[in-house]
């Protein structure tokens, strides 16, 4: 069966001092793309990334993903914390035209039920021009339980923006949309 | 039994680019009224406003329903979601003095036990004078089963800005308050 | 057994025109201090004053706690309503650098599990420099039961704020740390 949705390009932005120095290989990005693989049926690729903590390289990299490379979903991982080197949603609300407080007051609601310094996240999402933008947790670990349960609400977000009509494989992770949005 | 509550007026402003143009019939509004007439024992009355998509038409309905016709609650419906016409969140907040947090973070966390792209809302409420205005979802469904959970902290709220005293009926609806404010 | 913890500073701050007044006795900033006896293990003192409902009283006496008196955590109680007196959300914001928007909405969920008013509290929490501000309800009821089960995520935050090692007692309290953080 051919798929009903239209190629959609998303980009993947891992936030980190050390990752970016290569001190560490980075194992965030690449669980977003693995979930990425995972999740979505309709032809996709990604632009990935690795910046370190410093507010014009993550604008830089944000606006350069949505502007230029027509990203249409930017997953982001690191930098949500307390610590002051942490700017990742700051970053985030400066490139973006609106906010979506809904994802990250679930986002640390689900990673509640596992620890409970989930509260420290400051986690955000907002769009700028079709692309919504959204912070994930820094680890693998919790990137996949906040990411598995808030993906059903991303493939209507992008519909609602004007983007691409995105298809998912079945899963926890499976696209809703209300009937009269269906394909 | 003679009420023992004050005479109030609520807003109820329902958004919609095609409703304003009479191209289909608003549902919104009247289930917003329905719910006023199940669940409020006070004296009260309405003033009920269909407005495009436009933030100076939201923010002069909204002003002249809180500084002209005295309403003590505003609900409004629609215009919540990402699509980048809908903007009665920021008109809401631009009218606002101080805004309430709570009601949108509770109202989304309610709409997640029914469809996961309750996320999707950016639906907020805040206080201009001794008003609330309140951003409700837009559909008739959306609408009862949020405002039956927020309700109960309506009438305390009217207290605490100096608005009259809202009498509820009983229901899920019905209001709390603390024993030291009660008539 | 001697304490593995840093020497620490917390501040106690009641906000409350009557009771800075001294029209009644304060039993807020009490059950605060009560509940650090409770639950830290590490060596400590408490900063305590009320002041009344007023900008700068409150941003004066948070600015002298940090900048000043050097407190790692200040607890504020009190004003955090929609009554237009309750001005300690603003306050808190106006001193800090940073928001951290998970405390108020963990702390909003926690007490509508008690009563359906806790949607009107207002609280947020920020960080100015190394101190984390936190504002919790104004009774002491409900004082106790938003920070047993807040209190977990405190002495990590302050950790990554490079603030003092803060031990706490067995309980629901009990601090969390990552592995790698422990000493």
């Amino acid at each position: 069966m051919d798929s009903l949705g239209d190629f959609t390009r998303f980009g993947v932005l891992t936030v980190s001092d050390r990752a970016s120095r290569g001190e560490y290989e980075d194992h965030s990005g690449p669980a977003i793309i693995g979930f990425l693989h995972e999740a979505i049926a309709s032809p996709w690729e990604t632009i990935y990334q690795i910046v370190p903590d410093i507010a014009g390289e993550i604008e830089g990299a944000l606006i350069e993903m949505v502007d230029e490379q027509l990203c249409s979903v930017i997953i982001t991982t690191g930098g949500t914390g307390p610590d002051p080197r942490d700017i990742t949603p700051e970053a985030t609300e400066s490139v973006c035209t609106r906010m979506m407080p809904g994802f990250g007051e679930q986002m640390r609601a689900i990673s509640l039920r596992h620890v409970p310094t989930a509260t420290l996240s400051r986690q955000t999402a907002g769009i700028r021009g079709r692309c919504l933008i959204l912070n994930l947790p820094g680890s693998p670990k919790a990137i996949r339980e906040t990411i598995d349960e808030v993906w059903p609400a991303v493939p209507y977000c992008i519909d609602l923006i004007r983007g691409p009509y995105i298809e998912t494989t079945e899963g926890q992770w499976a696209a809703w949309r209300p009937p009269h949005a269906r394909r």
